[in-house]
């Protein structure tokens, strides 16, 4: 990936996860994939959300004949997570099988919107072939990017409910 | 519910699962709900799934300020248990808090359609109310259908594959 | 198409529609599949719905690369429709390139559910090479059928809002 | 609104638009919203595309009792718009009741990625009470912004046809 393509992001936020716990999130995502079911597209997803009271929940894409019904990795994790009664989320990491880092879809920034913090949810884009063993692969490989950079001006529940104009 | 809304089912299915089955996926189906991320509805439905190796996978529906990418209870349960490697199911229960039977929307069904048999898995619908501790409730407010019922000549993998006339 | 796959329909229901209505309603959703946007299913498919005041209102699949976001034939027509009035509807056709007729998904079911007749709404499925000159075609290959049929105990605006339990 | 929250945009861009055809697209947007399908949000939105024919297609969104498969004004254009055959547009406007400017959910943006140009296609975002008859309005209360700025480090057709690797 070029290096112009890389999300510029605050110091603190970096910081707010451990070495350790981004090396766990990022394994989860990767190991998530081997869950997809993606036979229409052969594009497998993997995602690991990292819930505020530390546990790891991860999802696949699971494909539909209809193409519509389709849910993304991003999409499972979160649904698992939120009927689960998570709903406090500190980190987001992707992958696929393509070498270059893959964001999410429209739909499932949408869908983040609604549970996750803007700006302080750390979300890693992270291309195949990436190894978190070897970390010093983290810093030339791995977009990391927010809510607020990948749905600026979103729409959520205060603009639902504001009040109409008669 | 009127008795003419039942769903006739041959016998040998509805035997296929234990009486003990059958309480314990509808209890986990009523437990579900309380997962449901639904402040737009104010609906609540939760749904449970039975794997064929006898686990059971549970979900509730999250909604979305947007409304389109709200995912239904059903569809959290499936995706949950496909992504994590579950691709075989013997029953589905769905329950919500209103007191008739509720049935699987469209885009549930088609999901359901990916996965599961269209004869040989039986689907419940279950309304609020029903006590799964008193079975004696079972004969008279639970409708018992299959996907073959709720989604005939319906369309999936077979049809995406047939060869296109020139 | 075996004929043990066709769908009865009521005599009165047939004769609702002229031959002439149905001829044109057919030929608009042959026509319609050239709007189709299918680069990744290679499935195109058309489809005409005929409001009551006569109006024939045509849509095509639109894909996304994506996935999720696909929208059908059936609901581009509807949503066409329903955006610019048209809230009653008399007749649907709908028809792809593989030469079996091919159903609506469950979305679509479940779209066409919020504004159209379950029982007084023929649906007509069209197989490729079907030729709407040549009416003697109509007997043998298309299958006629209805919502109530399609989508039984379906999910609707009555029960959304039924009241909850407490 | 505050001057804050406008996103600054080019100069070229803002004047390949005649300020008539402004005026008309906003319009149509602000017409196009009474033919919105919302009983369930009470939020009707209007869309309109200015296609690169010089044609405007309005759309509305169009909810459904199971929420999921509601669809937004701006889909209901593009898919209209993209099923009669135009694959190419120059602009688009969205209105609705609330007296803030709203901006397309995550799965319109998504939809809009795979026709529309990320940086040459103003997005005017209109607030309710917006007079287009008094420009002067405009400068004080339209958000103008584009693709690229909404859906940054977007998935789209090149990221889907990435070589996967083994
Ligand atoms: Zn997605
Ligand atoms: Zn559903
Ligand atoms: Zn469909
Ligand atoms: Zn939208």
């Amino acid at each position: 990936m070029a290096k112009g393509c890389k999300v510029t992001q605050s110091p603190p936020l970096m910081t707010a996860l451990s070495e350790e716990q981004k090396v766990e999130l990022i394994s989860a995502a990767i190991k998530a994939k081997d869950g997809s079911y993606s036979p229409y597209s052969k594009f497998r997803v993997g995602a690991a959300l990292l819930a505020s009271d530390g546990r790891i929940i991860t999802g696949a894409n699971i494909e539909n004949a209809a193409y519509g019904p389709t849910i993304c990795a991003e999409r499972t994790a979160i649904v698992k997570a939120v009927s689960d009664g998570i709903r406090s989320f500190s980190a987001l990491a992707v992958t696929t099988d393509v070498p270059s880092p893959i964001s999410p879809c429209g739909v499932c920034r949408q869908v983040l919107r609604e549970f996750c913090s803007l700006k302080e949810m750390p979300i890693f884009l992270v291309p195949a072939g990436y190894d978190p063993a070897n970390t010093t692969d983290m810093e030339s490989s791995i977009v990391v990017t927010d809510l607020e950079t990948l749905l600026p001006h979103s729409f959520g529940p205060e603009q639902l409910l504001q009040p109409r104009l008669p």
